[in-house]
């Protein structure tokens, strides 16, 4: 069977004020009817016939609410990607043996909603064709150096499937340039496709450690408490994707982008989203006068106005306010750090 | 007796998003313990004994909740500084036939209290000791071109008080530069002192329309809805100060600036209202990162917190933010045009 497991465990901060420790941007809904975490979800059920939701014990009450049909796997403790998905195949291994995965992260944006279930249809039908992890890769539009790439190897067996010859990290910018330029390079966006054992085998051939603790946690799975935190703090792509065989891709456009900070909102939104002047622009009552290309976002009831500045981030969200230039968003960190070194924690 | 007239009758967007039609700039306190009315009248009673608040009917709740002790005459509409004066001066004279009145404006700032007190008991005497219009002409620190000056003229027999041998208009730069050079020019800071009858004796023949008004209120203080209207709108500089005679003028060198904008706010708050990096920021959970010369406002309870950007006016008020840049500060109009104009009224 078909699983989609969708990684929730966001520490919440990068798009602060609006997320908030106790309310991580898959969480928020960003100007659409849904939150993040609900899209990711109705998304999947185009191609799995089951959602599971992994996320810190602190979020399961909220993913409950956004997704009721969903399973929800609690951490006790965030370890990164690679015990998440451990802890996801051990749940599924339980239930179904044969159990297909597909991971997806939870913050992500997708215009052409049906190109994507077309795609990850074809990425569960690799992972049950072959024993292949199967990835999507991004067709890139720009030379991000925000986002890991890989590069693209042989084809396969399998029309449009193709092996990946490498993982490649962040990239700077002359050479994501490169990457773009060449045609050979996609976007690592973090989805991918295998047998729930597969992925099993290969964490305890790769993270033995991880791997003893998630035997324990099949066995019991009340250890989960206990041994959780002797599992390493590693990245599946780290741990698992750039080590092992047999890992392919199939090429996605389907317009995507993560949402990781306040200036990948415009790409999310689309032009569409944006008005004359490329402001983009979420809530009712926000309002730009003479400049262009900001990111405006504020409460219903509320209203911002920004009179002759042009490129920034101006975010109201309860009783917080952020202004940051666009192409400082990362930024949104320092402002994080600045309010933790106050004292000011209950505005995170 | 000598009365202290404040003039607060402000339209109330100027400050906006903290002054709002219902509640103008002078019922606000930018940062300090008492609003800017209250100081002023404060301020007052070192040299006056009773102080008369000259306000619109729609806020004289407000400015009688401000300074309990003072009378409030309250405008049926604005009509502009003569009909407000005259208005005063009609009230004051059936208390006190030998009244001598000190206006104030109710939004300007003081820095030095002491000398402002000097200043102000010395121009009530100069007003009780001849028959003078004696104003307050501001010692300049700037090149300013958003106020009238006055030019000074040859020495009277009291001692420290000139004529003042012009009125001038809001100079363009360079005018204002040759008068800050000159030493000859001083600001008009709107404040001035004379016996109340030599005021309305002015208007009578000055401004006949507007004393032939004022003798039907001071007949029957119920016809001012009717009549107030039917006085010309004209400021008392204007009608009054530029024609008469024998206007004089006391040097006054106490700190002042008028509080006409966002942009005005750190001359009022001075180096000590600002950070090292030159922000000035009102309230307690305001927060700059990496920038400068920053006017920062929010409310308690909220938190505004700026990274990367530097001369920005960023202001939380209720409901309600505003973010311009420093030397457009003047353009909140703007803000408030566009909300009008969208049929938001309920934010101004």
């Amino acid at each position: 069977m078909r699983h989609a497991v969708i990684l929730a465990g966001g520490s919440g901060t990068r798009l602060w004020p609006a997320s908030r420790r106790a309310r991580p941007k898959q969480f928020l809904s960003l100007g659409g009817s849904e939150s993040l975490l609900a899209a990711t979800a109705r998304r999947a059920r185009a191609a799995a016939s089951h959602v599971q939701i992994v996320t810190a014990a602190s979020q399961a009450a909220l993913a409950e609410d956004e997704v009721p049909d969903a399973t929800i796997v609690a951490e006790p403790i965030g370890r990164n990607t690679a015990a998440a998905l451990g802890l996801a195949a051990v749940r599924l291994l339980q239930q179904d043996p044969d159990a297909i995965m597909g991971a997806l992260p939870a913050d992500q944006f997708i215009r052409d909603e049906a190109a994507f279930a077309q795609t990850i249809d074809r990425a569960f039908t690799a992972a049950e064709t072959g024993d292949v992890i199967c990835t999507i890769g991004i067709a890139p539009t720009r030379p991000e150096t925000g986002f890991g790439w890989l590069e693209v190897g042989a084809p396969t067996a399998m029309p449009g499937v193709n092996e990946v010859a490498r993982f490649v990290e962040k990239p700077d910018l002359a050479t994501a340039e490169q990457y773009l330029a060449s045609g050979r390079y996609l976007w690592n966006g973090g989805m991918f496709f295998c047998r729930a054992q597969r992925l099993l085998d290969d964490i305890h051939r790769l993270l033995p450690m991880t791997g003893a603790a998630l035997d324990e946690i099949a066995r019991d799975p009340s250890a989960a408490a206990r041994v959780y935190g002797s599992m390493p703090s590693i990245s599946i792509d780290h741990g698992v994707m750039e080590k092992t065989h047999d890992v392919v891709t199939i090429r996605g456009d389907f317009g995507w982008d993560d949402v990781g900070s306040w200036a990948a909102v415009p790409a999310v939104r689309g032009p569409d989203g944006q008005d004359e002047h490329g402001n983009t622009i979420l809530g009712d009552a926000a309002i730009c006068v003479d400049g262009g290309g900001n990111v405006i976002a504020c409460d219903a009831g509320t209203t911002v106005v920004l009179v002759g500045v042009s490129d920034l981030v101006v975010v109201q969200a309860g009783d917080a306010i952020l202004v940051v230039p666009r192409d400082r968003a990362q930024d949104v960190r320092k402002a994080v750090d600045a309010l933790a070194a106050r004292g000011m924690d209950r505005y995170l």
